[in-house]
């Protein structure tokens, strides 16, 4: 484990590509690529996006805002990271990390962009006045949790996730390295539902959707191939499933992962949603069998 | 790069620790190891914490809030990391992440616990209106940018910091990957510099007292050995270097450094933090050559 059989050079340079699965995605600088203006539809609220976990924390918040009654009607074009969308100029201009998802909210005098997940998430949440109470301790505890999501998912994800599934070679250290973090974080998680129904009180808020998008996901067994297995998931963090499974149950929740989804069954996939009929087309598909 | 010599088991298990120089603060479980309760002063806020870059963010913020006329009196205890003080039953009450920094806040009817660094700033600003905008397109693009730290510092701190510089090992790969994406971090920063004197607009936020521990102690050469040279911050960043040295200049920046320090030379170093004075102390020793 001391192994120094290879040195860094003094400076570092950009000789070659990064990433893996990720590889064409991945550079040493920011900015566009490419000129491009992005599509805007009739709603005030403009999410150009992809059905990643960050992705689906925003397209589960519209439609659970939308399910409570919530006039928040939004139009989501889909963002093809692999096609490097990203990197449009017009994407730049509304996140210049270049990251989905962001959104433009044109409900007031001055149109406004948000980007970051953990943003967009309160942006809209203290817009409507939902899903993360207005003050007191109850919102800072929420916040607690969300800023929670926002600095530990990168150990899963950037660490874990990437060392584990998507590296073009499995290296022992990296992969011990995540995977002790990130059962520690799940931990954190089954510590903190033992008397709570959700993760910051008794009330779903921001911070849930935040964070099932990864960590339920997760212990669902949908990303990172046997990740849930290779985690002993079922067998260490019971209360973390019962969870993740009552957020699964929800049709909201069915409905946002399926926005700008491009994996998975097709009757699974809305590509773009610009109308809450939307879905319902993709349920005719369905019962149709004319997707697949 | 295509070696798949190491085969991960089925199930993940903990036989051998890992973390390089980190490696006794790192553990696949969560909660408390010992029992122990926190001490608490005089003023209503009282901070547990160690002076790492999330850490310099707090008490930053606190010192700012001073300088500004702000009625922010505060405790500053230290919390040992390398002695596992945040394993202590008093501590995972306040945080059950088990991470400085952490604040009670008790200005208000009921304690108030807050944990994770952005969401102490937040609290914070709020509580006191200051370094954050309270409504509007301004508010959300301060927040756009706390969360832009909180997600990418891990791929910083976590990745680079760790695979450069902490790490038992020399890996190329998670070397160059992290140093790829730190790359492009600055440059995002860069490019958002070009017509702005602050990250989110013309005014010092806490936007800029989230980046500034992490980016800023950086490109200024105080984190991760000769990582300023290697990412080659000074030809690449101008105008990164010119921001971290605007707010390396504050008085507030200074103290803030000071408070929880445990590095560099000792009249930079004030352990706790309990009343304005204890900074003047620091600075007759200084004179007197009391400390070295």
């Amino acid at each position: 484990m001391t192994d120094r059989s290879y040195t860094p050079p003094k400076v570092w340079t950009w000789d070659k590509e990064n990433g893996g699965a990720f590889a064409s995605t991945n550079r040493p600088v920011a900015g566009a690529t490419h000129d491009k203006e992005l599509p805007v539809g009739k709603h005030p609220f403009q999410l150009y996006s992809l059905a990643t976990p960050n992705g689906q924390k925003v397209t589960i918040l519209f439609e659970e805002l939308l399910d409570a009654g919530h006039d928040a009607e939004y139009d989501a074009w889909l963002i093809k990271i692999g096609d490097g969308d990203q990197f449009g100029s017009g994407f730049t201009k509304v996140n210049p990390n270049s990251k989905i998802p962001a959104l433009m909210d044109h409900t007031g005098d001055t149109p406004v962009r948000v980007f970051e997940s953990g943003s967009i998430l309160m942006h809209l949440a203290d817009r409507f006045g939902a899903f993360l109470p207005s003050d007191g301790p109850e919102r800072t505890e929420v916040i607690n949790w969300l800023m929670w999501q926002m600095g530990s998912a990168p150990y899963l994800g950037g660490g874990f996730g990437h060392f584990y599934h998507y590296a073009p070679e499995n290296l022992e250290y990296p992969i011990d390295r995540f995977a002790m973090e990130t059962k520690r974080q799940l931990d954190v998680l089954e510590r903190e539902l033992a008397d709570k129904r959700f993760v910051a009180g008794d009330d779903y808020t921001i911070a849930d959707i935040a964070i099932w998008p990864w960590y339920g996901n997760l212990v669902l067994g949908r990303i990172y191939g046997d990740a849930a297995t290779f985690l002993s998931v079922e067998a260490d963090y019971p209360r973390v499933m019962d969870w993740a499974e009552r957020i699964d149950a929800r049709p909201a929740v069915t409905r946002g992962r399926m926005v700008n989804q491009m994996s998975g069954p097709p009757e699974g996939q809305l590509r773009e949603r610009h109308a809450a009929e939307d879905f319902q087309t993709k349920t005719q598909d369905k019962i149709g069998g004319d997707a697949d």
